[in-house]
């Protein structure tokens, strides 16, 4: 199965040889060996490959122009840090292999058919998550997206320079966008949900009801560099106390209300062994079933800390297209009609931000038996990832 | 007076242009251009430069070999991050100024008299302090010394060969050490005892009495590396728990034991806003007048947080020689006889690990009005400079 021909060669790219997880930043030398391969894949197949104003992969098979709007299937190929090898790369995989298969067979689609490869999902380098299709939707002000840094203090707008992209031109791409007339994106699990489908039978691939609210807040504690060896406890205006408070509140205030958050992000200034910091900065990731209970969350943390959180995202409840939803559940049903399992989820995607821009879309979620992501640890059995492959070719024979 | 001038040129060395603070830090190009500019001071004056084995810095008037051991004066050029001017440069400035005020008065020494620079006081980049007196005294094993590590990841051992010198050379040197009868280190004070002394009428300059014992020890916080917005509050191992509780538990115990603690430096991988962190990475600076109170403050952060602390260095209370410590009060006493205040201090320096080495060691403080020092906002009045410098010609005179 061209599947496993092509997991192997994406295996070695931007791996850490300490931690065994990936490191594969948007518009770095990683991120290009990426996007080499995603093209080579592309026109290997015969699939004309276009980038978009938001820097994001489009390889049409169709013109979409002409013959659309089309079917996109798809997901991303960037990592958080020392992120697994599934999240982003088992949906373009899984849609190449997919197509592979269909075509095997003799099949060609009755209306466009892509897959796409959204940039920097994961908003690991500039902080702001699914960055490529946010600016491609008009989300993100595309100058806040040039003037976002990361912690070497580079600026996006640099970081496209010096992958050879004219910055000027980033921005929404309403002629891109009027392409795509569905977006199905498959994913791994990132819980166990799939695994305890059914009364724990289990299921090796469901469909996605919602994605939770979520966001992001950046928490800048003050203090006053003192001499941590000469400085009475009494003088001291040390934000390390306000930061114990942050994390704490986090997670009882989290518990209180059902909702997650996380405080999974530091910087520290000077942070040097015997010197109390001048300033602490803090990342708050808050999400949860309720929009309410997620900004009680976060109103705990930033009292508890003393300070007014900047709110650097924040993404309502996306409620994936129910029709497409349905379909989906029944197509991808077992042999005795029981349908496809049906779940939401607290990570955002791609799938998400196009869906809150009127684009119908849906998930499909592939069995994760760690429910462990964004880890080396994160999982798919290699039957399920051909189960997974496998309904995506039924998703292109259905909707394509 | 050269003082001023010397002063001057020191200002714009590896100073932050954001904070205005000093990121002078060891085996670096501005720790090239503090050397260069100190080589040039010393070939100025005739003085004769050497390098020890550990990187130090000797400036000689006279043959220490012949005529020694003989009296050497000095402090450090490098800075915590974003540090202040005076915490080192201003002991050097002022032994330099002194030599130059009792020469212009046509005074020549007694026995051979030198003034020292020594490498790394501050461990702001290997993280162990006094690291260039401690590997010339052989408190700090050579072996170990090469093998730390930068924040980049970088050796000591690889930063000397960057910075030109032989790091199999590195090691104790008794023949550097042989040479020194007594060191006498001026130092900005680094509290306001001076400020406060003599019922709050100040005094300008003063004699250290004793360091406080002190030591630093590295937390190493271990979880499970997992996706923030997909992982359960009851499934998590975050080590951001345990961070917040050792802060927490650094502050309460400390102030229970009458000591100081301090966590000023972290660590945290995978440090994305969205990944629950698989390890922190915290390190603890505690010291005060009691040593037993010291190691019941750390042993209260590592219960606290569940680990074993890493202990990466440990001074017992250093008490400088008295009868220097007594001799350098009367010398320094008001017109009135009034003596200088003697005074402890919690800040560890060259001149401890030389008087634990067994060498007749003393301190003189400069009085700093706000009492700050590791910050841009340490400082110490001309007026109380020129003083210093004052009072380190009359050290010559008397001991040189």
């Amino acid at each position: 199965m061209s599947f496993d021909r092509m997991w192997a060669e994406l295996a070695p790219l931007g791996r850490d040889r300490d931690t065994g997880g990936y490191r594969r930043f948007a518009w770095t030398r990683e991120d290009a060996a990426l996007r080499e391969w995603f093209t080579g894949e592309a026109g290997g197949r015969g699939l004309s490959l276009t980038e978009d104003r938001a820097g994001n992969l489009w390889a049409w098979l169709g013109d979409p122009d002409a013959d659309g709007p089309g079917l996109v299937l798809g997901s991303h190929l960037d990592s958080v840090p020392d992120g697994g090898a599934f999240d982003g790369p088992l949906g373009v995989v899984s849609a190449l292999a997919a197509l592979d298969r269909l075509r095997a067979e003799g099949w060609s689609p009755r209306r466009p058919v892509a897959i796409a490869v959204f940039a920097d999902e994961e908003g690991a380098r500039f902080g702001v998550a699914c960055a490529g299709s946010r600016i491609l939707t008009g989300g993100l002000d595309a100058d806040r997206a040039r003037a976002l840094r990361d912690s070497d203090g580079t600026t996006m707008a640099d970081a496209l320079a010096a992958a050879g992209r004219a910055p000027s031109a980033l921005g929404p791409d309403a002629e891109a966008l009027r392409r795509v007339g569905r977006f199905v994106e498959l994913h791994v699990e990132q819980g166990k949900g799939l695994v305890d489908a059914r009364d724990g039978t289990g299921a090796a691939v469901g469909v996605a009801s919602a994605i939770w609210p979520h966001g992001r807040w950046r928490l800048d504690l003050a203090g006053r560099a003192d001499h941590a060896g000469t400085t009475r406890l009494a003088d001291r205006a040390d934000p390390m106390l306000a930061l114990a408070d942050a994390i704490r509140t986090a997670r009882t205030s989290a518990e209180r209300h059902r909702a997650l958050a996380t405080v999974g992000k530091l910087s520290v200034r000077p942070n040097g062994v015997n010197a109390i910091p001048s300033a602490v900065t803090a990342w708050l990731d808050a999400r949860g079933p309720v929009a309410e209970d997620v900004r009680a969350v976060v109103a705990d943390v930033a009292a508890a800390a003393g300070v007014d959180p900047v709110e650097e995202s924040w993404t309502p409840t996306t409620d994936f297209d129910p029709n497409l939803r349905d379909r989906l559940a029944t197509l991808l049903a077992d042999p005795d009609g029981t349908p496809a399992p049906v779940l939401p989820t607290g990570a955002g995607h791609d799938a998400g931000i196009l869906a809150a821009a009127g684009i119908p879309s849906a998930m499909l979620f592939v069995r994760n038996p760690t429910g462990v992501s964004h880890s080396p640890r994160e999982h798919a059995e290699p039957d399920d990832c051909h189960r997974g492959v496998h309904a995506l070719a039924r998703v292109l024979r259905e909707l394509g």
